[in-house]
């Protein structure tokens, strides 16, 4: 069988956990990894050429996106212009619709596919919580996250002045409300109490129950662990409360990159276009014989 | 906007159900009901038309199959060589790949498009078993279904010589495995211990723990709620101990019938073909419009 090539764009935590992700999965090889001209080469990353430009690689199917969120967009439309289907886990969830509107149009001129936001949230998650509107369309979903590390928020406490190292904790409280549990390394020569309330008014914070808490090591409370408990309580039909839920406890950076994976596998499979995963078929995420897929599963 | 006009085929309690649930979705009218000669129609249906043969009804987009399992693939025929599309909710798992495949060369054939067990298992569970793989690859998922009534059990129980009345309740015990409590009604001169030997050694009960109970009356116990706890741990990647859950408890007809209709929705959406729901995008059974969908659920 003939394996498909993908490139790994970007080689930060998601990228490596993407290049063994694709090491795992038997129907792909890596065609190769392109970082910033830049950056060292670790022993790990040798074992691939590494490039600093999509075009320098051979033959390449698909690349999957590992850069961060606001770099995917352009890196999508360099890549689809060069004809290569892209896979990407975009989570800001305001600009979805928007981007995918903008992609669509190019990856259509190419004759390519984008598959974005193909995450757990945006990613799986949108699609059980589409499943949910299926299943009972009128009622409400919630999805309470964590508890697990906000990259956003996180950044968001960094950027503060008189921080040296942040950690923003997501902590579910039930009906999509959220606790912000902040843990930061005081730089020297300020004030714990004037940085505390510089972060809770900030707008990331400003109305969500936030909590500042000094500590000797940032790094030591580090975990990439997440979470997710996503419920609804709605109607099918006329009938009433029909109640669902749907739990999960992962490794944050190892989740996203799987399902970036099984994206790169999917996007393949799709006429030329920007689809987001509740737009795709989720058979054609799963390798293997689709008869023997729908034996297995169905 | 032009309403899907669809038509209930089979009147029994799926087909009521589904016709309150294509009265409660705004694009959709019902076309028409279609039972047998015999039967009796009753005030509800007078709302409508009531046929005993589709081709008797007009302008029908879709047929929404509410007959027993054994007789769905006849009427899925029926259908679609008369250019209609069809959603079932056929639910005898080891025949499903075998029925898709058949229905699919008439479907080609006719220009119209078969969706195939589309209910909550198979269907949405379906659509959650193969969304866990993607998400984890390598690992166990469990179905554990319950506590809510077998309606294969109790037909069986039904089928020893003895039983006037019978209820087959399936309990969860966790990673897959069932016990049965079968409530039945004795017949008049046979042995309650006789009887319940009978029960224990069929085919349906042999390899699981069955207790069974003599009541005054097996109707006072009926409740058509159900439930389902579906678990997987696996491997995203390299990474392991990654865990999913997914519960619902739902009135067992009200969900059937909801997803039919979502189903029937989604059907007039693909090309000519037959279809399980993991080949269909989640998508294409709501209502609306996509860029909203996505804006709101992505």
């Amino acid at each position: 069988m003939k394996k498909i090539r993908a490139a790994v764009v970007g080689y930060g935590n998601i990228g490596k956990y993407v290049v063994e992700a694709l090491e795992a999965a038997s129907d792909f090889e890596v065609a190769g990894i392109v970082r910033r001209a830049s950056s060292v080469a670790t022993a790990e990353e040798m074992k691939y050429p590494v490039v600093s430009s999509l075009e320098q690689l051979e033959r390449v199917d698909v690349a999957v996106l590992c850069t961060p969120s606001r770099l995917v967009e352009q890196s999508a439309e360099k890549a689809l212009k060069l004809g290569i289907s892209t896979v990407d886990s975009f989570d800001i969830h305001s600009g979805i619709a928007d981007m995918r509107a903008r992609l669509d149009a190019i990856a259509r001129e190419s004759g390519a596919a984008a598959l974005i936001s193909a995450g757990w949230d945006p990613g799986s998650d949108s699609v059980v919580r589409a499943l949910l509107e299926v299943c009972a369309p009128q009622g409400i979903t919630y999805t309470n996250f964590g508890p697990g590390m906000s990259m956003g928020h996180t950044v968001a406490v960094k950027a503060i002045e008189g921080v040296k190292a942040a950690l923003s904790m997501t902590i579910p409280v039930g009906t999509g409300i959220h606790r912000r549990m902040v843990y930061i390394e005081l730089e020297d020569g300020y004030d714990f109490d004037s940085v505390a309330a510089a972060i809770k008014s900030d707008a990331y914070f400003v109305n969500d129950e936030t909590h500042v808490i000094k500590v000797e090591s940032v790094d030591a409370l580090k975990d990439m662990g997440h979470g997710v408990n996503m419920v609804r309580k709605g109607v099918s039909g006329k009938t009433q409360n029909q109640r669902f839920e749907f739990n999960m406890s992962i490794d944050n950076p190892g989740l996203t990159s799987q399902i970036l994976v099984a994206g790169a596998r999917a996007v393949l499979r799709q006429k030329p276009g920007a689809y987001t995963m509740i737009e795709v078929p989720i058979i054609d995420f799963l390798p293997g014989d689709r008869d023997q897929i729908i034996r297995r599963l169905v």
